[in-house]
């Protein structure tokens, strides 16, 4: 327990920030034009994903509520029903999680819009997606021009989605025109 | 909807880089060394928040579990009794929220270690906490040395603190000598 | 492995049966129809819990989200602000708990009523809650006309509130004059 | 909201009480002796379902853990890797419900047993279960054997459910010989 560890904070959070900002770096500008145009033309938004995957998507759903924007997770307690005026975001680096793919047909079979966003484009969910936003990371199928990382398991996925459903939010924000010290009225006040 | 977005991803993906950067880069280096050493001297770790910053800690929890630390959030389904041999770690921006103070005092009077990761030095949390980790993002309060976050929020202590935790993650598999290909066999395999 | 239960299906089953039908027998009626009354002239209904208690509410919620009454728990993702046209369903047997009394004193400070599902008619929610729907089930403070339970822990008042909540929820769904075979239109249809 | 409500919560109850009491006369003691066995005789507990099943799933999951039997939820923030010592319990009226019946194969691939608790024996877990303990209520199949009922959607199953996993855990329990006054040992301790 006394001696240093062997990996320091500096170089640690370094290695982290590196890797992020090179991962965002690389995602296309277009592909996120067009998610946050689909997310407001939507009556409601539906997250599906596993592990720290729905972690990071459900933090994007509740910063959607905030900005006045219904989202649900699959399989939360007031999930409502999806309708064709409807929009699913699937969460997965692979593209092909058993049960987000699962989801994803059962949504596009129902008549609603699906996007992908995920780092591997010729996956499960290739027929299924109207759209792909691809983080280019590594993935455990080895693409070739993907973004190796030295952190554990697929952090790195997980932290750009953290970062990007943000970089969204802000883009949401500012094209509605929302006063960002205002949207606290929308924020959950018992806690 | 067919106008572009007045800020658009380049720009919103820089804001909140170079805030996560900075953010990051002011945490002092011996309180998250301490931190890690009461991680891996502790029996088992729970970890209590509010919104998206319990969303962060979960993440955090996670990928303990996968290190082969066992990790729990306050309200979990299998969540154990704790005792003196555990660490909670309570993450709160301004230190002041209800329930996890509440809970603070609690494992306190339990005997357990507590450590904070917030912003607010002065808070409710001072007196209870074995150890601050400092993030030192804007809170609602207006502390004279916060870095200033033009996101939407406490996006960017939220942010921060999935980052952070991701380093003390990967500064603890590098103490322990962990082979990271090796960690899946704690990973979950169902889904 | 090869020996028998000293208790068998037949026997614990009955057990469980014979407590909650005495259990639910000795429910006030005008406290239920003031509960019903309260929830249907509500704009939200929010509900705070912990342990199995709340997973009890969690089924109620689901059920009042399914009758066309939004309904979240305090925590959910999707969790909105509480306005003084809502109204705050806290459980608790003990009536003592840490955090749902201290979310009921910050849900009436917001202008919202109250309602507490509880065991102890003098516990720490009496001052705060506008009514009191009385399940005399055994609790830790072992009040004179509890109904003693010799189920594990607190299951009785858990079994005892799920199946509350459900009758309840045909109230409002016979008062409404719902068709309940319709009512799979509310419902979750992705998984 | 002057009116009475059309059906009273005497009539409501006893409705509910009479269909849960038929409904678990009706389930066969020789297959939920068979539960509680391989409930104590495997190493961990893994138990999946979805909406209010899933509900009451947790209940049980909760309970077993103060049995001193490690048990998780599919999707749980702690879930380890399941092993072939392991136990899935599949938790579903119906047997169709895609996602559990996708895990069920998975865990079976992984040399797990898996029991199904459900109410139609010729579903798509009918292969790949070891053991069905079978709850003979109404389904959206209609099997003509079924106890129909009229309480909303697939209530009966979800509130048969939570007192069946109350009757095995009593079961174990007992068969352990356990001090029931001294499991709140295993209880969490912070709420």
């Amino acid at each position: 327990m006394e001696r240093s560890m062997s990996m320091n904070y500096k170089e640690a959070s370094r290695l982290i920030m590196s890797e992020v900002e090179t991962a965002l770096s690389q995602v296309d500008e277009d592909q996120v034009a067009a998610l946050a145009e689909m997310i407001t033309g939507s009556e409601k938004v539906f997250l599906v994903g596993v592990g720290r995957v729905l972690l990071s998507l459900q933090a994007f759903a509740k910063r959607l509520n905030h900005l006045g924007i219904p989202a649900f997770f699959v399989g939360e307690i007031n999930e409502p029903a999806l309708t064709p005026k409807d929009l699913l975001i699937v969460g997965s680096g692979s593209g092909e999680s058993l049960f987000p793919v699962a989801i994803a047909k059962k949504a596009k079979g129902l008549g609603a819009k699906v996007v992908h966003i995920g780092s591997n484009p010729q996956s499960a969910m290739a027929p299924v997606a109207d759209l792909l936003v691809r983080i280019p990371v590594q993935t455990k199928l080895g693409l070739p021009d993907e973004l190796q990382s030295k952190q554990i398991m697929s952090s790195l996925f997980e932290q750009s989605l953290l970062l990007l459903g943000d970089a969204v939010a802000l883009m949401i924000a500012s094209e509605k025109n929302l006063d960002i010290k205002a949207l606290w009225r929308h924020h959950a006040n018992l806690e």
